[in-house]
């Protein structure tokens, strides 16, 4: 979208890249438009259960909700506000309900519906760039310029990288901001930089650039727009020929005198001088021209001299350009291969997450911890809801930033994906790590109330408690587990882990083999309970444990189970007499009764076929 | 064939049965004619892979081999003999090959070659009965009349139950004994007599008692014949009411003086009086009629008396035969059911083995001991080459005669079952449970050597030794089992069986890791190596040896294992470490390597898809 109206320039590479770009163009355009208009896909969303938690909201924008829910009879809200905050309320994943609930407060004009719908979205979906334009045109049409000041500055603090909304912002400044007053052209300077400092090394900030330059160039700030254009032809870009292209033009166009700062004037001069005639840093200079920033008065001498400056200037650019142009060319392919870097519910084609990842591995390998962090940045607005990129985010910052680490886990879990279990238990194994271990129980505890009977979760809060030797905490959780467990087998499953925390950890065999003898009680069936009864009588001292070991063979051979279960506990009934028990009568019973089940086994066979 | 002259006369129990009996007679016939002349389905034999050991040869009668082989050529044995002698000596299994030896030496009529080939022949087939016939012809023919004789007693001790043999034995007395010499008589009577309690309570034995009663009947022993008649009539035989109709006539015939002992008469003639108008016991005996031996001389009481005399014989007779008959009637089914009641290497129908089991268990539950063990000795004729048979009989045997038991193990082990393990494996644990550790011990080892590389063999040798705490010489089986194992797989089994003797019973753990280190060196892709180390690993204290088990994980899953195994162990690896790691970044590590595992995997099963 963002090189939408600008013709890519760059033929020496590829030379249908104008007509693909075009057509890439078009797709994004049009993918662009259902995110405006709603998405009907939205079984296909890589984030598939979302319930953003109300513990989970750290960010400060949030207006308090128990007391907008008081008061929206109170501000007379439009009649069906409710029906379609329900929806949004109930499943904040339903993207198309908030499509639909913003076109309602949009086309309702009810500014305090508006902001309700609004702020709530955006701790969900902060990255729809679209919406906060939106949002701050709205409070613009109710003449709140300096509450849609403020939603330009909130959006651009949630995402710094979108070159729209910047460009958006600073048009609104543009027409909002009192040209007669003197401090309006810093303003809007300032704007500039803060935009350029944020998302101007984005390999698409190409737009941006151009418009700083051009509204510089108006202002008739040749000096500025050189400066800007110094620091963008070192800069990676989409459009970095037409830039130079450009540049050539200013220089062309104007004076070296007019262009340049004094000093870089002087300087080059002096350089020109040295190299013309002149060698040793020791030379006077040439008693014909001068050495300061005087005028030459020889108008043969002075269009010579503007003509060596201009070429000297465009000389040295030559080689900024050549080197960028190198760098351009390593990221060509990766770049164009990005369909969708906006944000997006729709999920992304593999290729797509694909690209994005070898293109992070290759600035990992190659750029500037900066420019790992600006792909990073875009890639997360792209890929918002696919915790692989923001767990591969966090670990690249490990080696960088604790805090940085930290800022990440904690985006991606509070705002993007308050549902995936992954980037949770590596956030709370990151504070876990940092010594923090209140702050991972905590990360944990809370992910697990929001999200109710996830293994994963409970097991990785016990073996936190384990490993730092809360034993009976870690026992209590699994109790918990088994007590609350929502069907038979998930109790087992508990109970299984349970006994052998007790046993191998606590080395209470007793109680370990109670609980799964309780546990074979209620889930007969289940075969994992024998054996693990088995392998913990297994563990002792053989010779003392027999009795024991045998009647829990006794138990699964005599049990419940089906007869194939039943043959295969007998034949290590068998297999264990033979290795390790006293009496070869026991033995010779065990193969009695073992080749009793195999006929057994026949005869059901038998019958099942014949009907 | 034992009735296969007689027609079955119990068509009170089934019309059809003279028909269905003529059948099976034929077939039988056509069967025995197989057994003769050689058989040609040797595949199907139940006993696949015989080679009687001269060391299990216990029967006195063989000739010494390394004396008959020095003598072969000074002997003249005819010019194929060898030929034919080495196909059975290479594989005494080879039934064919004995059917051709026997029937080249019987067609050559060479005196010693014969002998060596039947006396071979004899310690592997001693139930061929008709064999042990043609061997004491051939032995007639050469006028060696005692040679003969000798022969027939051999044959008669192995096969005992074989009525024809006995039949054959009883007719070559008669031919070769002298008529006019007085202890003729007594020897060919006490050749029946040895008979009928060897085999006359066989079922079919019907021929052999009828031989007898008709010779003493020849004999004019009347009286015998009533004695003998007064036996079979109280044995359950097929055709027992042939003999009743029988016994009836010769009661009819004969006058009851001379068919009754004196004593008889004098009881029956007293009893008789008694019930004829005298009551009580101090009755005096009538006066017309003698209570003593006496004749009675009037006709007309004479004849009244005979005739009483006949009705009351009759009538106990009828008694006895009832009973018989009910006794007859319960086994009947089953006796029809038997189809090969002699012994061949061809293997028996499972229907025939399945009447066998339900005959056998039948006897069992109803029939005397001794009935049982007939019944048993001809099961072991028809079924010598099926071990269940045998088994089953030292079983029934355990709860009457420990020398029984070792009898019929013996038997089963060194004559018919050369090769068969679970028979000699019971025969071990049956004198290791009389404390004859020394016996079991020499049964197991002569049997691995007949067979070698049976595991199960090993096992059980090594489990008796450790069984009566021969702990080293259990190590020293298992560490010769692996060194001398025919395939690496086979080493590695038994190494693991080696490292957890070491580890659970001689609790040496530093030796059976090394043990199975080893193992894994040499078979680095065998799961089970991996997994029993970690098994034992794992009994350990978890904490101190979570640097050997994450080692231990390690040669799995970078070792050479299967992808798929490989993530196996590298999930186990993920839960050990959540379940009871220390550190929490081990544990990610770990979840980040099982992931590169998964995608490996992913990888390799498209490069398979895509060829």
């Amino acid at each position: 979208m963002e090189q939408g109206h600008l013709s890519s320039s760059r033929n020496q590479f590829n030379e249908n890249t104008d007509n693909s770009a075009e057509t890439a163009t078009e797709e994004q355009q049009m993918d662009f438009s259902t995110e405006i208009i709603g998405v009907t896909e939205m079984e296909q969303s890589p984030d598939s259960s979302p319930d953003l938690n109300a513990e989970n909201m750290q960010e400060s924008e949030i207006p308090d909700i128990e007391s907008l829910q008081t008061t929206d009879i109170e501000a007379g809200f439009p009649p069906d506000f409710d029906k379609f905050w329900k929806v949004v309320e109930d499943n904040p994943q339903d993207f198309t309900g908030w499509v639909y609930l913003l076109q309602y407060v949009e086309q309702e004009n009810h500014l305090p519906a508006a902001r309700k719908a609004f702020d709530r979205f955006f701790t969900h979906y902060p990255y729809c760039y679209g919406y906060w334009k939106k949002y701050a045109d709205l409070e613009k049409r109710h003449d709140n310029v300096k509450q849609s000041d403020e939603v330009y500055r909130r959006g651009l603090q949630a995402i710094p990288l979108s070159v729209d909304l910047w460009i958006h912002y600073i048009n609104f400044l543009k027409e909002t901001l009192d040209p007669a007053d003197p401090e309006t052209n810093s303003t809007i300077r300032g704007a500039y930089e803060h935009a350029v400092l944020a998302a101007g090394t984005d390999f698409r900030s190409d737009r941006l650039w151009e418009m700083y330059i051009n509204w510089e160039n108006e202002q008739g700030n040749l000096r500025e727009v050189t400066s800007i254009y110094d620091r963008i032809l070192g800069i990676p870009t989409q459009l970095y020929s037409h830039h130079f292209q450009r540049f050539k033009e200013h220089i062309q166009n104007n004076l070296p005198r007019d262009f340049l700062t004094t000093e870089q004037f002087v300087q080059l001069r002096r350089e020109l001088a040295s190299v013309n005639g002149h060698s040793g840093e020791d030379a006077q200079p040439d008693d014909d021209l001068p050495s300061g920033a005087e005028d030459i008065t020889d108008p043969a001498k002075l269009i010579t001299e503007i003509e060596n400056m201009r070429h000297r200037i465009i000389e040295i650019h030559q080689e900024m350009f050549n080197h960028n142009e190198h760098e351009v060319s390593k990221r060509w392919t990766f770049e164009e291969a990005i369909k969708r870097p906006y944000f997006h519910v729709k999920p992304l084609e593999k290729i797509q997450l694909k690209n994005w990842k070898e293109y992070l591995e290759f600035e990992i390998e190659n750029g500037t911890h900066e420019r790992v962090v600006v792909l990073f940045e875009r890639c997360v607005i792209s890929c918002a809801l696919y915790e692989d990129f923001w767990i591969k985010y966090a670990k690249y910052m490990e080696n960088h930033s604790i805090e940085g680490v930290r800022h990440v886990y904690s985006r991606a879990c509070t705002i993007h994906l308050p549902k995936k279990p992954m980037v949770h238990m590596l956030w709370a194994a990151f504070e876990e790590q940092q010594g923090n271990i209140d702050e991972a129980r905590r990360i944990l505890k809370t992910f697990e109330e929001c999200i109710l009977g996830l293994a994963m979760i409970r097991l990785r809060r016990v073996s936190l408690e384990r490993r730092h030797g809360n034993m009976e905490d870690a026992e209590h959780l699994l109790e918990e587990a088994v007590r609350n467990a929502k069907s038979v087998s998930e109790s087992s499953f508990y109970a299984i882990k349970l006994a052998r925390h007790l046993f191998k950890v606590q080395k209470n065999l007793p109680k370990a083999r109670k609980v799964l003898s309780e546990a074979i009680e209620v889930d007969k069936e289940n075969t994992k309970l024998y054996l693990n009864l088995l392998e913990m009588e297994y563990s002792g001292d053989l010779k003392q444990n027999e009795e024991n070991i045998l009647s829990c063979f006794d138990k699964a051979v005599n049990g419940a189970l089906s007869i194939k279960m039943r043959i295969t506990f007998s034949q290590r009934k068998v297999e264990f007499l033979e290795d390790f028990g006293s009496d070869v009568k026991k033995l010779l019973d065990a193969y009695d009764e073992h080749q009793a089940l195999l006929k057994e086994q026949d005869s059901l066979k038998r019958r099942a076929e014949n009907g």
